[in-house]
């Protein structure tokens, strides 16, 4: 997605230890006429696919995912990060291991809200080692659901999270994907 | 907004502690064409008011505020809960009190996405005794940035929030006043 690019190129930074640093328009200050456009995108990407509702994770993922969703015409559900008084006990719960963050910790989201056999396009803003995604198809696959699809705003090629996620059988569109960040250079595929 | 009452009375319930839980449409699941409803109204509450920027909190702020914001055609920064290495050390930082989850936590906005003299449209989802806004709010103050609005979705007017923020002079709309919730019978104002 050639806007998208040219964006993470004028605005995105690498930091130390393998950060692209997008926080100005997609996951701190939020850009909402880019997430349009990302979400028009993600529709054609998966365009003829059935996709009955979007799955993501808090806090980055919610705002792609709600704006995209406005195109599919369907409710998102995000995964939350910790149990909550307003969560309930009824619920899936998968592991993930941040890798950025060295440690690990626990997703879940309400049984009620992901039902047998619906068909779920998870999306989320990067796909690095490919966890995060992992945790929520955990969750799917615990549901009894079926897995639509995996739209991710920035794959990070070099880390390898596609592999493990086409390994099970995942549909994967990344919008940009960045083969290197070698010496503060971004370089898409 | 009788939209989002009917909706509250419907599948709205009320939990022990004071607690409304609208997990089904508001802030796990979520119905993107009744945001798509709450944004409309909140433009329309706020018509004439001069907005640059809506701001919000993590995580149950920002669909709310993002799906608003193509109403008011301006970009949202939310705030963190948690300081990481994406965020950087130049930020604004204010203590906001859960009485709900009985702790202090603190709130954090990158300094460059709050500009001096800029019109900012606070929206959250909740709004009860009103510490979440008021942290929002002393972080507009610490940058000389102009405080045009406050946005609630769905107001407890028994835990006294409003008169808090109307102290500092807030214009605040809630979409839904709860007057009470005893024997778990939600009552609109």
């Amino acid at each position: 997605m050639e806007l998208l690019k040219q964006r993470i190129l004028k605005d995105g930074s690498v930091k130390e230890g393998g950060i692209l640093k997008v926080d100005s328009f997609l996951n701190h200050q939020i850009d909402i006429k880019l997430l349009n456009e990302i979400g028009k995108e993600f529709k054609k990407r998966f365009d003829g696919k059935k996709i009955e509702k979007i799955l993501t994770i808090e806090s980055s993922g919610i705002a792609i995912a709600c704006i995209s969703a406005q195109y599919f015409n369907v409710p998102v559900v995000f995964a939350k990060k910790s149990m909550s008084l307003n969560l309930g006990k009824d619920v899936y719960t998968s592991k993930v291991v941040s890798f950025t963050k060295n440690k690990t910790y626990n997703i879940y989201v309400c049984k009620k809200y992901i039902k047998k056999d619906e068909k779920i396009l998870i999306i989320d803003d990067f796909l690095a080692r490919g966890q995060a995604a992992l945790g929520l198809l955990d969750i799917i696959n615990q549901a009894g659901a079926v897995l639509s699809g995996i739209g991710i705003v920035i794959e990070k090629e070099f880390q390898k999270g596609r592999r493990v996620l086409e390994e099970k059988g995942a549909h994967i569109e990344s919008l940009a994907i960045v083969k290197s960040m070698e010496d503060g250079q971004v370089v898409f595929r």
